[in-house]
């Protein structure tokens, strides 16, 4: 039976809707075809913050201090080990410059731990705590950071304020350090799921 | 050349369709474009725990115990400079209503530490696991809590069971305490993101 | 009036076209309305990894280490009231088998916290640091451990690298263990949202 026009004509419109159908599905239902080069991040935020351990003497200064450390090892010297087994909590001023003395945006706010033996690796639980005229809202970060490595990835796992329900990823790197007393790292935080 | 009423006809389901077919792509795929004030919960919970911190004469009761301090300190009293560096343990009930006393319908698991020397503020990891008829499953949480503030927004990272892979936001306000051995949570979790 | 064919063709295209878009918008954008025995792990990883704690005589050996303890405990031996209060940190070997001497796909890094009185329940925080020729990146855990029970669910808070921005559910077994000191971990891993 040959088709009569109209019956082509319904046959192209229904056709398009499929293709266009498909073409929709693919890119909000299925992310993971695309390959990674594609995302870009929806926000992008870089910013500082200052650790100052606690030594038994730098009581003033200090944004951090051991708390826990394995058997053998005290609270105020770093165990041995590369500090295998340290938990320090921290409530360090974050800036947007590298400058510790720049005004703080906010405080970064939580742990690290220790937890290799045989090189530098802690493991990060902390949230950025941020109070200026340009953002309000916390961010969650948990992840490994592998300090000898130049830049390492944590995961940013939610948000709040102005952060609300985002995630994406953090680049750490270490930006300055003296001794084992301070450390400044530059973090910077790509969200690409935004609400 | 002048279109045929049934080319017309075409003409205006393909238009319809694409209309569709944006509304569609628009409110599936594009959450950002929308502003916060639209996000409404999927589903609201509203919870108690309660906190009993062992504080070295109460071990039937407590719910909670030190684990670890900063130099100088101990485990059975919090620290002085606002319990700076404490870090507590904890496996404490849940209930419906404020009543420490009703039955629980879970357990508030995981820890939190004072992470702040000029006032009170904690970080927070821990899980609500739900076993009750309403509820099956468990509710990951982790953020900043300043708890001199009325509320303070954390993350809800995830979850398992009835909780599977979802998101949001709980605001956790103090709903009673008692010196510095019981304190009671209220937390409202909203979760905006639910499978 | 009665409709003529052509017009009809057209109803029917149109309503088809209407389906589709409902499902199409069922499938992609409401998840919540499906049941959840519908969703299907986009990735899926079976790994091993293999804990040795610390107990005073196995430093050679030994992969993770107790760092805090409650009141009256100490960081050899794993505290009484099923361990409640004990943290240890872990840098365990990632395994493709069950086999502690299998070459390593990658580390377990991170820390657990028994935190109930009344039963060997823990509270985990870790990353696994895969690096091998099949996988490179992060993968993010944080959830609760009720350890008697066969299987337990955890969540996939986020990723990095070849798991760029995942989440999903992490079902333990433990699959073995030797007095309190070897346990070996089975991570079933299914990723839900990929990128």
């Amino acid at each position: 039976m040959a088709l009569s026009k109209p019956s082509i004509n319904l046959l192209i419109v229904f056709l398009f809707t499929l293709f266009l159908l498909s073409f929709s599905s693919l890119s909000s239902a299925h992310p993971e075809l695309k390959t990674k080069k594609q995302y870009k991040p929806r926000k992008n935020l870089v910013l500082y913050f200052h650790d100052i351990i606690y030594n038994g003497q730098n009581k003033h200064n200090a944004t951090s201090a051991i708390v826990a450390a394995p058997e053998g090892a005290n609270l105020t010297i770093l165990a041995g080990e590369f500090h295998f087994g340290n938990i320090a909590v921290f409530d360090d001023p974050i800036t947007l410059d590298n400058n510790l003395h720049s005004k703080p945006v906010g405080r970064a706010q939580g742990f690290y731990i220790y937890d290799t033996k045989n090189t530098y690796t802690a493991w990060l639980g902390f949230t950025f705590v941020l109070n200026s005229t340009d953002h309000q809202g916390t961010i969650n970060f948990i992840g490994a950071d592998p300090l000898m490595q130049k830049t390492r990835d944590i995961s940013v796992v939610g948000g709040t304020g102005d952060f609300f329900m985002h995630r994406g990823v953090a680049t750490i790197m270490t930006d300055a350090f003296e001794g084992e007393v301070y450390f400044r790292l530059r973090v910077d935080i790509k969200f690409y799921e935004c609400w």
